[in-house]
């Protein structure tokens, strides 16, 4: 028997002697040890509860004894008769330290608990929210020595979590002597702090325990939808997710759309702004709803977005947007309160991180993309693509990260394609052409047959086969390109030449019949000319911005490359890489990170530490303007062949090296005159 | 000639070499020289005019020969030329030092100007306002180097002022692209940072050079009447006055009727909130359209008053206040902005400074008084008033101050006296009462003249005589008691006992007549019985205050007395003294510091760091709370008398030992009976 008994913590492997006696919370604070725990050890919060080991632990030397922590005691016993303690659980406030042992401390009584993401290869999230509840219980007030309730308050604060200086708002301040007194003296705080060195605030208090952990949003707002994710501060679990079309598409399909809105009508960014909040309102409210929790219990917000919905979300005319220089009004992240930009339905108080913007084109969508997929800490070279109506592209090895912004245009949504649609039932988003018989088969949004199953009829009868979306549009092309169908110059050939009656007359070129429905009362779904012409500026564009920043790392290759956004997370990579809208690389090392922009957005609300390190990371970040690089031009021109197929496709026929248009580059000579 | 001439400036007497060719404005900052400039040296602002010493100093053993500054410039010409520079003056940014010389910093280049205040022995105010413009150039926007225009101005503020991240409120932002522009890359900003080590935050900014200064508003925030002052917080000059009466009165006369109206009716505090608020915002406004100037001009605001006042102010239910133990929401001094207390009359991102509490009841306008007469600088122990409905009393000797308030009713302010009024024309506000006649002869708000003057009738024909108002009531019982028509007690003799007709039977007791215009259809206006008591119990309620003070403080005497607020400043110390009010002093020693409350709240307008002092002095006042001190009791049982009068005024009669009263000590046995 030890005065000063040893004890070993599991999973951290720390351990240290304490005083005989000394509790398991205090133990692990001594020893810093991430142990909870909100009520400060009053037994009441049950968050310290940890699992005592007994038996031999070979491991460490060590037999414990079945009473080396103090027993079971009155406290305990009232917790587990009011609310339950699994079997096996002590409480580590009450639970006291007599002779050496080992403790476990389980994932849930972490603070600082990591989060697995779902991909395999993504990076491990650790929370470490900006927002954290603390329990106090508050001196009364004292004629002899008069002090206000407030400041009471903050010397619970101080002296019981090292929680100095805090603020209150005064929205807060006015609810505060109602809510001590309600709660007898004792309150839950939810303190925002985003970094250790900031003045803390009190943004919002309970009378006595908070048994409810605290909620944030994180927003991914895009041009044309608006996702949003409500997550468990405490667990960093998603409990909720939503998304609804941006509304502020009523005044133009896309950014330069809005902008021109902007200039041309006044106060038409105004209109913008009230538009997009409206929605977040609506938004938070939903999720609320949905999840059936307490709206005041979502205390923060983070958003990513492009900078022209940046600039219109926090209440900025765009105008300098749509024109060199691309003055951003600022480009740092922003820190502001929920008040800031009229949003009502969540607490009052609750604080919004914006990220920050790299660029007048690379927004703070772009910098989640970077904090997600982290190619600062990348040890090959990555390049990542976040395929929108503009292309965000970074590359980084490690060291160094470029950035540029590319205007791929909507040809990769769906639109301006003849029978281009969005990504929903009825369109087609996978294709397969049999180089033989040129005869294409595809899957439509809705179902998981393909075109060839005798069920298909069946299963598309409710959506109908409408039109091709964005990834269908990149696959139909690659396809004709691997059956023949199309030469290097993108020229689609007419049926003396690909020997199919499916390559049907279009005005003075060629279309390639997918599906004729019109018997049935349907479309007819071609590709025609103008698609591939639309859907090879589209990719030049991308890959030219790829090229750019690989000229700017001096390289010629990159190790892998990352698919970002919705997307990128339908896109085939092997289509991609027909196409050329992305470098070569080995096609296992083409990877989609989903939507990345959303994790980023994810990270920075569950971890605060994320916040200073995008921050920072940015400024550090490369940024190359596409429309001041004469390299870009040259690039673009050079990327609108379709190349010709070689490894890592050797499956593929050769394809005749002549053009099916008898001047050979007369394609070219076209986009040129076009462009 | 030597190549480091000598510079030496006065009044300061700063000295040193300089390399020849530094201009003054160079010279004067790297000798902490206090030269303003808000330009940055660009020769527009004009604001570092300096005056060149030419000829003998032999006080410094130097000739100055004409040449020792560079000669007159183009930028000097044009600034002559277009505004005009003082015969002698030059400019601190373009005259270069070319060899010794002796440079004058006329007081208004100063930045930190001293203004002097007209009380002789009040203490000198340093101006050093917590906003202060600067104007800065900024780089235009590099798609090479792209960074958001904000950033910019940021780094622009940090590179020619030292003025590091400095935050940008959303408002301020969203109108910054467009004054950027205007101003071609040139701006004026407001900068608000009311302490060297907070964050700075520009709540305004102006194209181009803003030739105006910035103002300020102090208001002392009364329960019965709101005053406020407009200052130019450049040279702390105050360019307008005005007061309004507290539109709280409708819901209660005084602070505990208002606290009462609160806890009876639901929403009360709110409307109480929204009555004085509105109030404020009139009242900045009318300053505005008074002094003509745009409301914009003013951005910050200070804030006096007592502890109800200050809850009701900020949106606080004063319930607690009603109450033992009287526990404040807040003691500290709180920093707003005019948006949190809904006031849109000023600058939108005008700043509020209330200072803090001292304790229940002892409000931030004692806080105030305490900023203004420095009790915590007294070289000997003085007593400070603020007499109202409220009295605070501080006590304080250089080393410690006490504080206390006591419950002197309203009767100082006239209310509950039988002829009482408020401070108006017409009001009695100065009384004599011949000894040997026992008639009086009066003056009355609004004349100068005394009513034993033949053109008094005239001079009051307009007003007429309508009552007698708080300083008027405390000389006619000092004079009463001088005069021999009240004895020790306070009790009122009848005629045969003081020989004049003017003892009239009131009831039970008598009343004297001081004016009887009831012939011209005017009042009968008399001191009676209830008046003397009334007054009794509020002077009771004074002294035992003071007293408790000195009890606490191991005195009996005191060196000094001031008297402030408005009553302070039109009673008379003589008869204050009579009437047992103060305790004995010195009379010459009885000084008036006028509106004290007001005074602090111009201070903390004009020098930002008298915030943090009085912020840490009034956490160094000891807070004594007559509620529950037990003496406080027997000092205000023992101060119901109306003492003997002895030194210092020999004058006196030598009124009987007897009282009026055959029982001797009833007075004071039916006080008793009453407390």
């Amino acid at each position: 028997m030890s005065d000063n008994p040893l004890i070993i913590f599991t999973p951290s492997g720390r351990r240290g002697n304490v005083p005989k006696g000394t509790t398991v919370l205090d133990a692990a604070r001594q020893l810093g040890v991430d142990l909870d725990s909100v009520c400060g050890g009053r037994g009441i919060c049950s968050r310290c509860q940890i699992t005592p080991g007994v038996g031999e632990f070979p491991k460490h030397g060590l037999t414990v004894r079945e009473d080396a922590l103090s027993e079971w005691n009155a406290v305990e016993e009232r917790y587990d008769q009011k609310r339950g303690l699994p079997k096996g659980r002590r409480l580590g406030c009450q639970a006291q330290v007599l002779e050496d042992i080992v403790v476990d401390v389980p994932p849930e009584s972490q603070v600082h608990k990591q989060v697995v993401r779902k991909a395999a290869d993504a990076r491990v999230v650790r929370m470490d929210p900006a927002t954290r509840l603390y329990y106090v219980e508050v001196e009364e007030p004292d004629m002899h020595d008069p002090s206000g309730d407030a400041e009471r308050v903050r010397a619970a604060l101080s002296n019981d979590w090292g929680v100095n200086d805090a603020v209150i708002p005064l929205p807060v301040l006015s609810r505060l002597q109602t809510t001590l007194r309600k709660g007898q003296w004792a309150l839950t705080v939810a303190v925002f702090q985003d970094a250790e060195t900031s003045q803390p605030t009190i943004i919002d208090m309970w009378p006595g325990l908070l048994e409810d952990s605290l909620l944030g949003l994180a927003i991914d707002l895009g041009s044309t939808t608006i996702a949003a994710h409500l997550c468990d501060l405490s667990t960093g679990e998603v409990i909720g997710s939503a998304g609804v079309m941006n509304p502020q598409i009523r005044f133009g399909e896309d950014l330069m759309s809005r902008v021109s809105y902007a200039m041309m009508n006044p106060g038409g960014d105004a209109e913008m702004t009230k538009a997009v909040r409206e929605a977040l309102a609506t938004l938070a409210q939903d999720l609320s709803n949905d999840a059936n929790i307490d709206p005041r219990r979502i205390v923060e917000m983070t958003v990513v977005c492009n900078p022209v919905m940046h600039h219109l979300l926090i209440g900025i005319d765009p105008v300098e947007l749509g024109q060199a220089p691309f003055a951003l009004a600022t480009s740092e992240a922003l820190r502001l309160t929920v008040r800031d930009l009229d949003i009502t339905t969540v607490n009052s108080e609750a604080r919004v991180y914006i990220l920050p913007c790299i660029a007048g084109h690379v927004g703070a969508d772009a910098a989640a993309v970077a904090l997600s997929e982290a190619p600062f800490n990348s040890e090959d070279r990555v390049l990542i693509v976040d395929v929108g109506t503009n292309a965000e592209i970074l590359l980084g090895d490690g060291e160094r990260v470029l950035a540029c912004s590319s205007p791929t245009g909507p040809a990769f949504e769906g639109a301006q394609i003849s029978s281009g649609q969005r990504a929903a039932p009825g369109a087609i988003e996978r294709i397969e052409i049999d180089p033989i018989t040129k005869n294409p088969r595809y899957r439509v949004i809705g179902s998981e047959l393909w075109s060839d199953d005798p069920e298909f009829a069946l299963a598309t009868a409710a959506s109908g086969i409408t039109g091709i979306c964005g990834s269908g549009i990149i696959e139909a092309i690659a396809e004709m390109r691997m059956a023949g169908l199309i030469d290097a110059s993108g020229l689609i050939g007419g049926p003396d030449q690909t020997g199919t009656e499916r390559s049907i007359p279009d005005g003075r070129t060629f279309a390639y019949v997918i599906h004729d429905g019109r018997e049935d009362g349907g479309p007819l779904i071609t590709v025609t000319q103008g698609d591939i012409r639309a859907i090879q500026l589209a990719k030049s564009a991308l890959y030219a911005g790829a090229r750019l920043l690989m000229d700017e790392m001096e390289t010629d290759t990159v190790d892998r490359v990352v698919l970002a956004g919705a997307f990128g997370a339908h896109i085939s990579p092997k289509h991609a890489m027909v196409l050329g809208m992305i470098p070569d690389c080995e096609i296992d090392r083409v990877t989609s990170a989903g939507n990345a922009a959303g994790t980023g957005a994810r990270i920075a609300l569950c971890d605060r530490t994320e916040r200073g390190r995008i921050e920072a990371d940015v400024r550090r970040i490369t940024k190359i303007e596409t429309a001041i690089e004469p390299r870009f031009q040259e690039h673009f021109v050079a990327a609108n062949a379709i190349p010709h197929a070689t490894d890592p496709f050797p499956h593929l026929p050769e394809l005749p090296a002549a053009s099916f248009n008898a001047g050979g580059g007369e394609g070219r000579t076209r986009r040129r005159r076009r462009g």
